[in-house]
């Protein structure tokens, strides 16, 4: 995968506001936030998308998840906020290293969403759910 | 924590269309997607939000992530897609039991996104990362 500016971000050729750092994380403020305190948490792996990353490296992400929303909400006073991952141009990824944000909602300010939802068949639901738990489990 | 409609999915008193399962981990599809493979994978730790999830149930849904979205991809078609997991009903979160929703975008159905970038103050922005690493550390 090429180097994008996350990589060189963990490498430390790029300044950030870094606020954590383990052996498979690292996580600093997004420069261009949606509301103040909004983080960026990524693997020191380099993966384009999140189904590209190591289990390992993805379950060091989630171990610390809880710390960092803690400190967030701590330190902006946030009491609700959300966590975003997008993977692919189409679903609004810009930079091709898997990052998952935090991003704290300030009343107005934060994470806007669009939610139109479809109602599920349950002849279809049943079978895609079998072919998913196949997909899953092999 | 109360019981919320997850906990009594995952204990099987209300059905599900399910596509995985392990000792910290239940998935299931959303009964109103917003696309069609849309999965809501949540920790069998009763948790309201994020914030307040361990560590390890935190680390667990990290662990299986990337083979959901794998899975969601091939028998969905989708080559993009959005991890979303909202805390606070002022951040769109309906069901008080922590949730990672798997988000498959086809064209136009997914996730919609509004995106009102801000713009980081370097000086402010060393001050809350300085804030953020020390309440992480402690």
């Amino acid at each position: 995968m090429a180097d994008t500016i996350f990589t060189r971000i963990i490498k430390g050729e790029i300044p950030s506001h870094k606020v954590y750092e383990d052996a498979h994380v690292f996580a600093f403020l997004d420069i261009a936030p949606l509301s103040p305190g909004h983080t960026l948490v990524v693997p020191k792996e380099p993966a384009a998308t999140l189904d590209a990353l190591s289990d390992e490296a993805s379950a060091a992400i989630g171990r610390v998840l809880p710390r960092i929303c803690r400190a967030v909400m701590k330190e902006t006073g946030a009491t609700a906020y959300n966590i975003l991952q997008n993977n692919g141009a189409e679903a609004h990824q810009a930079v091709f290293h898997v990052h998952f944000h935090v991003i704290p909602k300030h009343g107005a300010s934060g994470l806007g969403i669009g939610w139109k939802p479809q109602r599920l068949d349950a002849a279809a639901g049943r079978d895609l759910a079998d072919r998913l738990a196949a997909a899953i489990g092999s």
